[in-house]
């Protein structure tokens, strides 16, 4: 989070709005570009080496779909953005990977921002990328800055023709790009769920100091979580609801669906917060209790044997008439009397509860 | 909660939507659909071994319910589907046993999930299980994964009569199911606030570590709790306020009856979260009294006894002239000068209130 | 709270809806039924034998209010329904007296459900009755499980024409019955407010372990007030805004009234919430506090004897050759370098404050 | 707060709504009727013997100003009540100076209640004043139970014609009248930002235990603080949107400007809030940190001295063979042992981050 | 915050409304007043002397900037008010500096006030200016205490006619003024983000006493940035739907994307009060970990050495009858008996996972 910050101020500060700088860092060498054009009985898909290729696209019977991995390459944006008359401050959303997750309707075509979630493997955290979307009549593009690998599954679904997809417009298509991206929360949720059950077996066993920065961490990423996908409620509603002229009667119930999915991460994503805002307490609980446990044995030990070394320092002393000393069962005398003030003394701390 | 986000993405990503698919455990061996036919004065009730044997049931005067236990044989959900015309996406949701509590009005037909919750009895825990609604005209289907045993003392009411029920049409049905499945969550709170009122004695007396288990465990089912009947508020209020077609006036004045029973669940529930909520503060609070306790008792023993061990070490040193240690009185004047600080130190204990 | 999720769940479920049964204690051998009839000029009171002795006042010109005390006579309330057309889930909510605080209007009545608050002198917690009230045009029906008495005041202002309740129509009887339950808030209120003063002055003093339990019992008792009262302000304020036709014009300004004086009870109860809610946390504080104390002393009384002891022990040593114990003035020297070493030591507890 | 419940309980349950009688202490001896009538070249100040003698006013050319201190003389109100022809219900509120923050719109007049705040010098906690306003079309009259001087400068101002307010009508006086009431809040949270301050810089030095009790009392005036305040956003929200024709489209303007200054002040409490929120967290942190640095040192001393004397109590056992008694430099070497193990432990210590 | 409160109270109470005077500190000696105004071809940039020069501009067929640095000179207000006809309130808050972030809409122009956030070198604490703003047709006013820096960019891309700044009107001067005022906001939240890492880092570790004074600023500092910025997002969120006349449709888009960066500062600022909230519990449960290391090395020695020393105690007893202290053995047996005894409770603490 903090990260973006940085880049947002030091690269674009004091810039014209509208100016196109790609803010983020460069993840690919080249730009990818992936074309995919398909009708409901034929089905075309290729690399572009140039962006203008699939500029006549639109114009033809099928839909289209464009798909853009690394985007340092700020010129190819703009001919996009020039050819389909795609206002500046959209080219340059898409080029800051730091947006808000968002739904602009700009009459022609929708723009929506949307968050993918993964784990690092490295540190195990929640990371995230931005993928932009432009919906056309005919036409979508998706913008990442990596080579995405969440909508593979839908390659494969239009190449193979599963499903409905290739019998519905460009709003089915973003409804199915939006799915995709909805599935990796439940993956990236499934993760945190495990976290923090396993933060939670861990409380109420041994807790180890280092069990904070788990904690913390984990509210870190919740919080995160929670941020980037509430907005995509209000998004996937007025989808559903059909405020926009691009998305059909027919389409509108999927959309309904994936909303229905949103609310349900966003909810356990709410569940998972509850448990873990009380885990500190817990913690600090936990410690209190071990910290109870020390101070009843410190107090038990030393409360049988300041006693009886008080007792066996009375029988130290030098004085010249002490006859307790000269007697002849004196000794013995003494240690039945430690045993017995021993004895008592376990008996009163049974009773209390200490022991 | 957390297991069922590993079913869902182990399950179904990256099938195209739709895509029927039980997502859940099959917990019957066969699916077993039981047809109840009725008017007011005739009624019929009867095992189905097909499923078609109930599609003739659409065009009979009566009203006809249809409960299907077992959702792991898709292709008799599928045959439901096409028969009835009903949209993928709600048979998907069918299968899908983890779907929140939601109600999607389709024009010919309303669809109804909710949760129903009982208490498992081997670790007491509280689990919950999906029943979907599919309300037309003159039919009711119901689908759930197990025999549910909630909807028994409704099919004895259908059988003898009792009530208005059969005098009624498929909108009451709806309405003694919903019913039904609300008096689960009486019978559930019930026991709730019974643990709630178990770990609240326990906590005014001397409670142990792992009572901490135990709210945490009560905090989370009353979080899942929550989570699924809320929703059910706004279901219900929107079917008395007779947004469908298929509710009639008549039949209105009941759904607000149970929009107020599930009121009084919520809150019943938010305020066992309001107690449960202070019960780690009250443990922490406990805990930190009695360790209060352990180290006054320590402080007593070691203020008592340190001072008078030193005075015995005094007496215990060996030098040659030691003028006390030759005086006749000298050995009991000591022992006497040892008892007076310990009164004096037990009465500024009694005045500080240490003691 | 919990109690009534048992009388519900064990004497109601898997009963028709509508039907009639008593859930709660019977608190009174018999019914009793006080019917008060008056006019501007006239006024008759009398206790009913037979409840349809009642039944034709109805059409008198006067205006006629039934108070009914005892609820397990199902017959009577039965009775009633059927003469004055009362909805069976009505008769239902009036016999169950777990209902929420609530307003149906049912066209040609209006139906309320509110709660009497008092004090148990025994174990002085908060315990509250449900009071159920019918508004017909000229007539008002009321009904209580106990004897109650709040509503004496009212019969005696009526008796005596005192103020414009004999003016005015039954939408007024109405607003003097409420705003006679709002009174009983005040009173209720006072005493959790003394309650509330009580624990404070106790928590700045020297709080026992006991205090613990009062501040539970004070935020349960809280929790439910609000949540009794909460639903007063719909409803005084859909009263108020004229939404029934039995509300005149000239009543909703009184209605106001007792909305005000509602939305007063409210805001104290959060108040005291307020500041009850910071209260296990004094408590904490105030522990810890004392603690630090009992350890200070401890710490005290250690750092100083324990090395006067270790000197004591040096010179209790037996070595042969120790120079210091054959010299003249060996005793008095070590006596005056403990002397020293204890001002030493308290000095520097002096200066960190410890003493 | 608590001191109002039992005034208004004890003084006026049972009695008929619209009863007067006056709730409250009485604070003057005698009413106290100040009377100023102006246009925008004359004025005219007198105290009024009889209230009686502002009667005519209200059809005079100019804008009458009349102030009423003391409200204990119930026949003045009675008196104005039904010469003005107001409802007995807001004579009642008037009476009563308990009642919330409120504004009535009655047709021929406003009605306003708002609370005036002073600091109590003698105990220096925040205590509030009930003014109550009425808005006629060329009069108004303002009621309080103490001769206050909020209102001094805003006479200051009429007597010497400053500012705009001998031009406009008695809309633009109640806004006068309402912004010396908002002042006031300033006044008063100028000292609760300095007790807050105070109290900070307490807590982050060395805090004693009183330290709670001003934190508690700050959180009970901030509460009541706010309580007090928050209707009057809406309140004047109500006047600036002009929603009574009593307000002209020129004052408007100026109740827009007082609605921002009561937004200033809300924020500013809940800054306050919020502050003083973690202030008993800051309190406990403060007392766990000096309890460990108390218990280190009673660590240290203790981990240094209890080895030295236990190896002064070895070489004081009276063994008849114990070699190392009989050696020549038995007890030096002793003694550099023990010297050696202090440094030891003190190495250990140092690198542990103890000392 | 707490300043702007004395600030007001001394400086203004009683004053008539509208009255004009400047309440903050004189920052600068004189007055500096810079124009701008341009067309898409020309600009011109100048020094005014006498703030008379600009009021000719506002006929002319360019934009006017009229920057004002200084707010002591009340005359110089004064007479920009007579000019263009602005209402005194609005002059009135131009120059008390403590505002609230607003936008008023007066007909023939809009009146915006925002701070400006900046960090304080000194004391590394948040620190704001207030910039008021007034946008007419053809005109912009701008006003600051001090000679801000945030419109020097924006200065010079005009100078450079970067973007499309000089092809817009005064509208979108107006949104370039509100996005350097954004954009700042920006460089504040990194550096509190900074230190929030920081002090998480520390948190982690082994944080000191004085973290608490950090992190009670950092909420300090969150709070009031909060406050000032959450106002701008209704405030741009009005702009962008266009409900003034001021701003035209082409201009709208702009207002939405800082629209869209308020939101991002705002979701940022709660997730880094989020993080903040959780740190005084976790230096606690730092502090409280900490302790127990501390109480098991107490417990651990002193439950070593106070039974070793008792049983040297023993053996410093002088009872004439011992035949231990007699035997051949007696002493090494003792030893051997104590190197038993620690060897035996070292075993026993591992177990007990103490050490």
């Amino acid at each position: 989070m903090i990260s973006f910050l940085k880049k947002k101020s030091s690269g674009k500060a004091g810039l014209p709005p509208g100016a196109l700088i790609h803010v983020g860092e460069q993840k690919l060498d080249k730009v990818k570009m992936t074309l995919i054009s398909y009708t409901e009985d034929t089905i075309e898909e290729r690399q572009l080496d140039s962006i203008e290729e699939c500029f006549s696209c639109q114009e033809g019977p099928g839909i289209t779909w464009v798909n853009i991995d690394g985007l340092h390459d700020v010129d190819i944006i703009n001919r996009i953005g020039s050819s389909f008359n795609i206002h500046p401050l959209v080219l340059e959303d898409i080029l800051n990977t730091e947006q808000r997750t968002k739904l602009d309707d700009l009459e022609n075509y929708l723009f929506i921002v949307a968050k993918v979630f993964y784990f690092e493997p490295d540190d195990y955290r929640v990371k995230y990328e931005q993928i932009s979307m432009i919906l056309f009549k005919n036409m979508v593009f998706s913008f990442q800055e990596d080579i995405g690998d969440v909508f593979e599954p839908l390659r494969e679904r239009l190449r193979k023709n599963r499903g409905r997809i290739r019998k519905m417009g460009a709003d089915y298509l973003i409804y199915a790009l939006l799915d995709a991206i909805v599935d990796s929360y439940f993956s990236v949720l499934e993760e945190v769920g495990y976290k923090v059950e396993t933060a939670e077996d861990i409380l109420l066993g041994a807790p180890e100091h280092d069990i904070l920065q788990q904690i913390h961490n984990m509210k870190r990423d919740l919080v995160i979580l929670r941020k980037s996908i509430w907005p995509l409620r209000g998004i996937l509603g007025s989808l559903e609801k059909g405020e926009s002229w691009l998305v059909s009667e027919k389409t509108r119930i999927y959309f309904r669906d994936i909303y229905d999915h949103t609310i349900l991460v966003i909810e356990n994503i709410e569940i998972c917060r509850d448990i873990v805002s009380g885990m500190t307490e817990m913690f600090l609980s936990s410690v209190s209790n071990r910290m109870n446990e020390v101070m009843k044995m410190l107090t038990v030990i030393a409360t049988i044997f300041i006693p009886l070394t008080f007792i066996a320092g009375i029988y130290g002393m030098n004085f010249d008439k002490m006859p307790e000393l000269r007697w002849e069962w004196g000794y013995p005398a003494t240690l039945i009397l430690m045993v017995v003030a021993v004895i008592l003394m376990l008996i009163w701390f049974k009773r209390k509860k200490i022991i």
